[in-house]
């Protein structure tokens, strides 16, 4: 579907308009998992998260009149704020579908940045089919989350930065939703290096990309409830899949709890704010899910997109305090 | 009693030793205050704040034999870390004097550089003599938070850093405990650049240093009760006063509530986490208690020292929530 060279050539046309984000070491993190880990920050990225990488990659692609056209994208949120940043600084109008629960932060700022948003029920109707429709109504073009060869393209951005910066690295560890973040990542990680070892990360409720895999097709599963919104997908996209079927060395599952510990953590120790879906890698190496020791990890944080105050009752929620 | 070069030399003996701290930019900061600030922060130091640059700083020009024999220090925490990690690093045994109600990361964080803990209460026992009896005690050498020229210099470091960085900045705004920080940086920053402005910030409740720079003499006040553990000092250092008192622009002062949305701000808008003692200073942009529009701002984040379950109790305790 799409190749290292894809990613490289999304990096040239994205560079200057995204954040090279930092990469942070944690001595703390790396005593308890008996490894060097390397922390991509996208929740430093504009917008607060990656998403804004495969958002832009696959604007710049598009003709200059159908831009002027306007674009629209249905998102739980990190997408919707990409799609429309992406959209103001292209001088594109922009129509977001929003689940109606979204956190209030993601809504404001996707608002922000001069959107129009139209919400949706997450568990009841098909943002798919709305955005189809909306699209062909007003003569939109949809930006999809995931499923595209160039916002997969423009996600593997990410990995491509991390690896400039670090060198060699024995295993990458990403958050998988749709599967677009990890389908570009392992596209270019393992360009550069076949032995690499990629692995996904999802939320115990939300495994849609591991069945899958282990029964070698996609599987649909009722829409996930978690902690971690942004990885509340029913099921992998038909072109991610395609990629991380060849791609992914594993697919490995983490609790809401060890999501809270994760982010507490990365408050704690590392002092930086991280939202539920960009914990669950470091989730899944404190808990052991992974096997690191003695290797050089990277870990992409996807966003960094959660409210204070909800920040706050999910610490009060933990039965682990 | 100490100049620019002091701040200089001290930065070339700890080089290597201590982490060159980020400086973040916040386009929602700018927007919100109608200036440029560049926040340093150091909150990534070493420890989790800039304390370790003044211990080190000190302990560097200390002879092998007088560091052989030990270290003692009181601190309310990050000063605490600071020495022992400083002290881990020169070999020498380190006692700390510890408030006892002191955070628990900060002591846990303390015992875990290897130093022994004794513990004092803050609102009768008088620490400075605590300090003097057990150095005289045990031989060991004390060093003090603040109120010594080395460790001055050695806070110092922070602004050079900074300018070194940013270049011209027209203000410049840091939290005022015992004055060490301010004082270390004012004199560097007002060396480089005369027309600087430099302003502290204290909490309400602990305004000793803005009570005594009207008065033009150190004044006492009761121990001060405010959220910001790192600021409830009862009067200025006598020589972080002398410098004070020349170089300061002035000293605000914020509410503790000014502080916890100062830390709510950075949480969700800069993705950091920011102690409230190292909040003041964009609680004091944030509530306009400082002229910078238009204007290059510096603000120095002292540090991100707070547990996860103590910023959810101070979101919840706030009244804007």
């Amino acid at each position: 579907v799409i190749g290292p060279e894809d990613v490289r050539e999304a990096a040239r046309r994205i560079r200057g308009l995204v954040h090279r984000t930092p990469v942070l070491a944690s001595e703390s993190l790396n005593r308890q998992v008996g490894a060097t880990a390397f922390l991509k920050a996208e929740s430093f990225q504009r917008t607060g998260s990656f998403k804004i990488r495969g958002a832009l990659a696959k604007m710049s692609s598009l003709q200059e009149e159908t831009l002027a056209a306007g674009v629209v994208a249905y998102s739980s949120g990190n997408h919707a704020q990409a799609v429309a940043l992406s959209a103001r600084l292209s001088g594109a109008p922009a129509v977001i579908l929003m689940p109606e629960d979204a956190p209030v932060s993601k809504r404001r700022a996707t608002e922000g940045y001069g959107a129009e948003v139209i919400t949706f029920d997450r568990y009841s109707d098909d943002r798919e089919a709305l955005g189809r429709e909306l699209a062909q109504e007003r003569g939109l073009t949809l930006i999809p989350p995931f499923d595209d060869p160039m916002v997969m393209a423009g996600q593997g951005t990410s990995a491509l930065e991390l690896l400039e910066e670090v060198g060699r690295l024995d295993v990458l560890v990403c958050p998988v939703g749709g599967g677009g973040l990890i389908a570009g990542c392992a596209t270019l990680a393992k360009g550069m290096n076949p032995s690499i070892k990629v692995f996904g990360v999802e939320p115990e409720a939300g495994d849609d990309t591991r069945r899958s895999l282990e029964l070698g097709e996609r599987v649909t599963i009722p829409v996930p409830r978690t902690i971690a919104d942004g990885l509340q997908l029913a099921a992998p996209g038909r072109l991610t899949f395609e990629v991380n079927r060849r791609l992914l060395d594993g697919v490995v599952t983490v609790a809401d709890e060890e999501i809270v510990q994760a982010m507490t953590f990365l408050f704690e120790r590392v002092k930086i704010v991280v939202e539920p879906s960009g914990a669950v890698g470091v989730a899944a190496l404190l808990a052991g899910r992974v096997e690191v020791e003695g290797h050089r990890v990277g870990v992409v944080l996807s966003g960094g997109n959660v409210d204070a105050g909800r920040f706050a009752q999910l610490l009060s929620d933990a039965p682990t305090g």
